[in-house]
């Protein structure tokens, strides 16, 4: 079993890079969390996008929904900036047989304080006990992608509202 | 559903202390974690002891059992030195109905890099994924109790050898 | 840990009742199923209704709802009619902190050939194995409620196609 | 995801042969079962061996673990008998990647009253939903392969005692 880890871009691994307060997409620091974090599963990154998931097109999603059906792999870690994640979960629905995980941060992980180290733990953790379908995990929670939404007011995920 | 924390000391929770290098358990790191997370599952903290793990006794793994016994909730992630966290969580083996997960960490959370974040976000996705039982959450990976060992030459902690 | 079961009626519990080929629901099954499997996770049967998923109305729903609420266990397996299965689990979205799996059977359970117990064997093992939600184990499957349908033509369940 | 059902004999595929009272493993009940259950998890069944487990020798578990290390699907259901059921998962321990998850009965399968299907709905789904390593499904439950044990007294399985 090796896990594959997919990198877009997001906040995950935002660099501040100039006095006016910018920040863009850097490097993405997965392998760095992975090594600090002794993680002895097998794994491989792929850096495949560095953006902000308000940028992700239509034929950016059509490109992660070919990388992931392309993998040999079954269990897979994509890290997405949070804003669009929900729809980049939904567009991977129907891929059989994979347990695909989506996470990010509301904090860039070189920051000292963010939930993104912590967010890939949990993600890496729920590639190996989940059963096949598209997850999010968030907030300490593992989401399924058909039942959660950003609540942008509150800045965290949660599931959808009752019908 | 609550997820009961309880902190036992061990490297995660060390902090540095006087210029001969000295180290002793302070304050856990635990809450600050779950916060700079944003977890949102409902937590409580149980700061149990502060010791490192080779200085527990058996009195305080009975303590340990007792207080884990005593909960009313049925998810529990225990912080703990890894020099003895299999010992502690053999001791455990056998209380009914409740999904232990042990976790601690090879670097304290007070370092800039450090496990410590990281097995505690998969600490708290595998309390919500595994059936009951014990389980050591370490390096990426979910192990049950009865099935691992440290690997002091390694620091790593890995499966039984095979009989 | 003690697993409710919630009985709703549905095929699982038909009986053949006349020679004009009529079926009804009769006492559940589930009891006996749980016996003769040698169960050993403590259980309680709860038979909450005896109908046909088609005859179930919303009253019947914010029951089963309030039913569930009030329980303070948190891992529920439901017998259920297919018909209508998905809509009752969309209806118990939102239920916080209990792992809930609807299951049920396309056959009954006192046939010689059914898939009742198979289904019941799934439904209590994915109760212990799945966080927190709403889910649905029909097929050898795992589907989260918000992410399933019944396909009437094949008679089966499966993901929802992808948007 | 294809899941891998070997079948080595045991209770589960016993019939009944003579007026004298005598059993012998027969074809496996597997491919009967998974029909009847209309499970739609891709799933392929080897018949490796017909044994009663008490005949199994140290060849056969060579084999069984060459058979099980050889496969490219990584997770695997194995049916045994009872009785020496533990040796052999801990035989299989150790093999990395795979989720490997035995289960039997204590009935036959082709008994009317029998735990048999049940378990195989229980095992497959652990084996989509447990992390890697080799797990035991019987009388509801799941065990880590290093912490269970067959009390004969009862005729049930439970953990190991604590130490």
């Amino acid at each position: 079993m090796k896990v594959t880890f997919i990198t877009t871009g997001g906040t995950i691994d935002k660099v501040y890079f100039d006095a006016k307060g910018g920040f863009q997409i850097g490097e993405s620091e997965l392998p760095r969390m992975l090594e600090e974090s002794h993680v002895t599963v097998k794994w491989e990154v792929l850096e495949l996008m560095k953006k902000d998931s308000l940028d992700l097109t239509d034929e950016d999603r059509d490109l992660l929904l070919e990388t992931v059906e392309g993998l040999d792999t079954s269990r897979i870690v994509i890290t997405h900036g949070t804003d669009t994640m929900v729809r980049s979960a939904l567009h991977l629905q129907g891929v059989p047989d994979k347990t695909i995980v989506f996470t990010g941060s509301l904090s860039p992980a070189r920051f000292r304080a963010s939930d993104a180290v912590f967010n890939v733990g949990a993600a890496l953790t729920a590639s190996q006990c989940m059963p096949p379908g598209v997850w999010i995990c968030m907030n300490g929670r593992i989401f399924p992608a058909a039942d959660v939404q950003k609540n942008v007011d509150e800045n965290r995920f949660e599931r959808s509202p009752r019908e």
